[in-house]
């Protein structure tokens, strides 16, 4: 009897896929030597992942040169077997460990903060007006490296158990996505209220 | 300049309605001195919150009797402004802070494990087996106390600055929630594969 439909991986594309399908991040850092856990957005650029807050975020600046924990998590889907111990979820996650590291470099900075808008929203900071110096400088952004990334993954129906074959309730699995719904223009926006192209597009590759 | 469109809250029912509507939790434990956080099911029964795994588990054996986190985000929109610096969600969000207990006692163990399956699908338990002594036995359950629980929400549009009156991009928010797909049955399921009166009252309540 397969008794796990769950299994590891540390390879690079599998890990970068997870994280670059999910909007937001829990970050995990010690407080007064408790965890303290925190969803917050994030993007990956290249070997690292960066995060941001205002510059008055208890938990970033606890962050910063600390050992910390990012996950990401993504539910794909409720896992329904013929006992209630059999019961699972279909999901994609990733979890990495690292010391955070408070970014100083300008054009590094700029660049996060430029790539956390297109993270969520492919093409959307080309739209926008890009930071000003004053909102850098209120801006904390960390980053950490993927070095220890790991990722983990259940898919398939529930496990099957020969000694529920006489039980007769329904089995299977229940897919479940992120769905977008209409969007409703800021009341300040009194010329063109139709929707972005970038929204169009959001529909389209997240969907 | 209203500069936050987020409120805290620390009213039970506030916090509770939240923990409610989310599926899964991120638990963050201590693991030789640095964060760990993972994404795990739970549920809540009155004033506490339950966890659980397989005894095998090794976030769960960190955590009992130690200081954990448990964080539930529910993620309702992107919200778009018309600078990249001003972009956000809304969401809701609970951290519970506080120590995990080792649940022991065999009745509240049992009424935790069949409350995990229902807190997912509601009513889902009395379609199934339930748990045998030895998947009892095989499992954790851990509680926390919902004493230290504290509410995060955001709503509405992104927050208006004059500096930008005069940028053409658009603002507004994009709401999100969970979809539900159609249900596969298992395969060994060969007799009545329609999907269960669970799942019909789940894309009811849960949509």
């Amino acid at each position: 009897v397969r008794r796990h439909a769950e299994r590891a991986a540390y390879d690079r594309e599998t890990v970068n896929a997870i994280l670059d399908a999910a909007v937001i991040c829990h970050l995990g850092v010690l407080a007064l030597g408790s965890p303290l856990v925190i969803p917050t957005s994030f993007v990956r650029i290249g070997n690292r992942i960066y995060l941001h807050g205002a510059r008055a975020n208890r938990s970033l600046a606890l962050a910063g040169g600390s050992p910390v924990c990012v996950t990401v998590s993504i539910l794909d889907g409720l896992v329904l077997a013929r006992s209630a111990f059999g019961h699972s979820m279909n999901y994609r996650a990733v979890v990495v460990l690292g010391k955070a590291t408070i970014v100083t470099d300008a054009a590094e900075k700029l660049a996060a903060l430029v790539a956390f808008v297109d993270h969520v929203i492919p093409g959307r900071s080309a739209e926008v007006r890009p930071p000003s110096d004053s909102e850098l400088a209120s801006t904390t952004v960390l980053s950490v490296n993927l070095d220890e990334a790991s990722a983990k993954i259940r898919t398939g129906p529930p496990i099957d158990t020969q000694a529920d074959a006489g039980v007769s309730a329904w089995a299977g699995e229940v897919p479940m996505h992120t769905e977008f719904g209409e969007a409703v223009a800021a009341p300040f926006i009194v010329s063109d209220t139709s929707e972005p192209a970038s929204i169009a597009r959001l529909r389209r590759e997240r969907a």
